[in-house]
């Protein structure tokens, strides 16, 4: 498959250009008899959407959802449900001087060796607005993982070195960084600001929980869980890292420290511990999964930056268009749609093994 | 495709349990007329080779590779290369007192819930002698890459806390943590001495860089390169995390330090840092490909844990298989497999999209 | 992958419902650099339209194609090509009272035992008219193959029991069931108008020929070429066969007469006879392409028929929608475009296979 | 995937050439929990075995089943099932004539073309030994249907213009040619006879039947049932046509004929006819599948044959290895197998939709 499919039996596969007519998917898999509207996507698409606060990129795109396929009746029919999301702010002027220049930290110079042509309007396919169409995905896997009692919340848990600590899940969406330490989101807002002001940019930490996931999930051996969803988050465009439950630490931990004990309560087996994230083995074992990924600062600054030009001058460049001066508030509703997309490929999956 | 298999175009389909009669992989997609022999998997395959130190296990394995298809007069032929690896020192009595236990941090619950039965012997499937089949398809996808110029080379960066910091990459193999800086490799060796001495296991930090790759690599957007090779690194048994470039440091960078500009040498445009670690926008920019990835400490210690019976009891284990006290040194091994496997597949993708 | 995706490289997924909101296509791995228009592939929607004789239903679609991705300044980019094609002329309210019940030669109850749900509006996604997303698709592929010098060519060979003779290829579109034997199509249309007014329909055989193909497409040893064009042709609603070469009549033949020899001419290696198609043990010999496929008389046929409801209760039905009375005149277009889909795909991995 | 893989979630992987060492194949998704023992194979691979009558060749192959993995306890374990067979009659000296002239009606050219070298042993990868490996898959397959209560029953039906006609599918073992019918048997059989010795060889049609296949197998769209099938039995090597049903017959029948009402009887709802093969709109239906597929008179015939050297030199050849004088007696049992590995997939894929 070319790569802009993923998944296996929840398989989605996504189109559009930043500044092109539409962005959009074709969700294929899809469990039928689901109850199924655009309002259920556009919750979702509304989250992500840009120009809610100072904090994002002022374009103004209503992201509306349409769906062409798939449901019927207000229920899916098992089969493929394309939803597209119309671009209608689109302002590809605004590149126009850009387009013989490789800005720093962009994929423009990667894209023009890979297909020796490049759609220079606002990165084209590289464009963060890609990720719309994911999160049109996610919306539709997280119904049908609510339906099998499973929830995926993803939030801000560090920007430009504040750190979330006293966390209340409850309070994600009270603030414009999708933080739930209300007192680490405000000082993190200022550090959006500053960057802003000094026309630069700040990146940061988004850590995600899922709970209620049955123990069984992932395949061995290369299709393990936490092997996917690395595939699934690291191919979010920004993304550097990522890790699972004590992750990195683990480097300096011991087994008898790092091991997770089982125990067995209200005659089901869980583990006393998680520094594992919830995945053993590569497999889920029915402790939450815990996730950790790490989001560059945004590439786009509107400060001047040294580059060369496509015939290999030197040259200046100032980015003028408009741009997220932080990335993970609406990174957050990426991240969950991402999961959630991998975790219904999984399901269905072990469905099948299961079955008699 | 269920999921021992990996790839697109160069595909590995791997097989075999600890304690059964052999493991190894079926590898598709070589190109065709490479010189190939038996003993240019084994010079990999002895790298990864247990008992090779007290630092290892003491299990001891000759590790044979028998090609079995698809070379013909020392040349590949393009159809399936299969490579066998016989066990030969297996020992499923070590584990008989195991079969009706989960063992803490391993795989044991989370497979019978999956599959419903479990092959109990030293882990079965889930043992990382299953990582000995991705070095034999490992040293097939680094001949194919040493044709095309590029290099994969892997140490370990850190183990129990201590951290290589002056780098001799010509040193690497000359001890046996495979670390490149001699100091502290002596100090990493005391720790894992002093784990194994007090029944314990340590975790390290695996460093990987790539030369000599060709910019282009990787396809948006889900098959992005640090995607794949999250994948591919993600799915070796004991990884808890992987990042590239300055990755989690990124949280508290700004875009005017993270960005990497552009420069003109020589006719050739290149980054002129390597924040990014050789990856913009998902695909390679002509920069060495940097990444770290985390080993967890061994599951497998000797000193007595708690757990569960398979029937939900309450009891206390003691694992007596001969495990590697850290796994680091014989992982940098299957590190550098999994990315030479990754960047096989992607180059042939890019020669296709290249193509006239 | 699910099963709305075909092709490795180049990969199609399309989507839709007969009288859903639109149909459509995202194609996968299209040569970079490629010039490519909306007109270019209205053309070959406009052979596979409705209405243009009395030999094909009355529905009244423009399927006008609008390209939403993958296409910036009238050249393909390498990223995905969205094409919508909206239904503009949906009737639902004909299919209301066929809601309850099975059609005879439909997949009505093979959908329902499938999904659980069913998208009854004319048959939903089982529709003929899910090709025009296959056409849209097989557009690009064309041009594609064009660049290479490859021609894909089918027309009606038979309909009931009328069989072509006099074949003059450059006469096919000169009438509506795409017969290349003036003579034969006069007595074929006969044979359709006789169909339409006894209330009933014929079937018919189509034959397609692929010249230019370059030897070495097709991949042992389940990608064989003709395996793929199996089952790319096979996947078109109403076919019920298809044959390459001499086809069934190899039952009765011998090895010294089926055996297609070599030859050289002009320093190129040809064959002197072509009994196997163009295809020796599944991969292309550089003779035509020769294969013939089955076309079923259309399921909808205007006369009572007997069958059941859901419930199991016996009923009798009359099929009052717009229908072909015979599919072969625009299925020719359809197989054309699942031959140029799937023999892109093949050319894209050779291309790969014998790169430097 | 490279070509050597078929299926989504039963999936098969095989390898090896005629006069390699091995041949075999990796199952990956088979049922975990499943009694699964080499004899089970080996039962199979003894119908498929050469040098049981002189209808066959006269190579000696005990062809002798060994599962490396996969199996613990005599049961499944959800892991991939390895299972290699040695070859022990190669004689590629049998050959060394050949190594430098294409064959007609052989892969040779076509292969040379494709990868640039060839394995000229007996036609190595292309050789119909490697079908072997597909019987061992599909005696796996064929447990799982069976549990499922499906079976696959393939025959000769035709065989140098002899028909079967009065059949008796108790008595297709009691022949050497596997036809259900006693008498055409013995017709066939001298007709074979008649072939080897005149150094020719004959062509012939195998029809298979599936009973007890429950509806909703197959995917729209791409992945219809028939499509599934046909291209499973076009990439065996001889193979040159399929048709399901009435198949091509349907050219010259009306709606009114081919339509297959639909009966409730004992509450469940069955087709009245089976002109469809058992499959509507590319999904079971619940009635039997019976399919026919063509071989091609054997390629390797003993008489003197025109043909060029790889320099283009025309030259003449007499074929002198050992090779089946027709290949339906066990090309039947290789169908069977094909058909059952197809099922296999299409019914872990649509437990997974039926699952709640």
């Amino acid at each position: 498959m070319a790569g802009n499919t993923f998944g296996k039996l929840f398989t989605i596969t996504t189109f559009g250009e930043s500044h092109g007519k539409a962005i959009g998917v074709v969700i294929d898999g899809v469990k039928p008899g689901m109850p199924l509207t655009e309002a259920d996507i556009q919750v979702e698409l509304d989250r992500r959407r840009p120009g809610q606060s100072m904090a994002t990129t002022q374009r103004k795109e209503p992201d509306k959802a349409e769906i062409l396929s798939g449901v019927f009746e207000e229920k899916t029919t098992g089969t493929p449900i394309a939803i597209v999301i119309t671009n209608t702010d689109a302002n590809p002027k605004d590149y126009e001087n850009l387009k013989d220049v490789f800005r720093p930290g962009h994929a423009d110079f990667a894209y023009l060796e890979k297909f020796g042509v490049r759609d220079w309007r606002g990165g084209g396919r590289a464009s963060g607005r890609e990720t719309a169409a994911r999160v049109a995905a996610g919306a539709v896997a997280k119904k049908m993982l609510k339906e099998q009692g499973v929830t995926v919340t993803a939030y801000t848990k560090e920007i430009a070195g504040i750190v979330a600590e006293n966390l209340d899940l409850n309070s994600i969406e009270n603030n414009p960084v999708r933080c739930p330490d209300a007192k680490a989101a405000k000082a993190m807002l200022s550090k959006i600001d500053e960057a802003r002001k000094t026309l630069d940019s700040v990146g940061g930490i988004i850590e995600a929980i899922v709970t209620g996931c049955p123990p069984g999930l992932g395949d061995p051996v290369f299709d393990k869980l936490d092997a996917k969803l690395s595939q699934a988050i690291m191919s979010i465009g920004a993304v550097k890292g990522i890790e699972f439950g004590d992750g990195f630490k683990a480097s300096s931990m011991k087994g008898s420290e790092f091991n997770d004990a089982y125990k067995s309560e209200g005659g089901k087996t869980q583990v006393q511990s998680n520094h594992g994230g919830g995945i053993s083995g590569g497999i889920s074992n029915g402790g939450d999964i815990v996730l950790r990924t790490v989001v560059r600062p945004t590439c786009s600054i509107a400060q001047p930056q040294d580059t060369i030009t496509k015939g290999g001058e030197a040259t200046s460049i100032q980015i003028k268009g408009r741009h997220d001066p932080c990335i993970c508030p609406r990174a957050v509703v990426v991240v969950e749609a991402m999961i959630a997309v991998t975790l219904a490929d999984c399901l269905l999956i072990q469905k099948s093994i299961q079955s008699k």
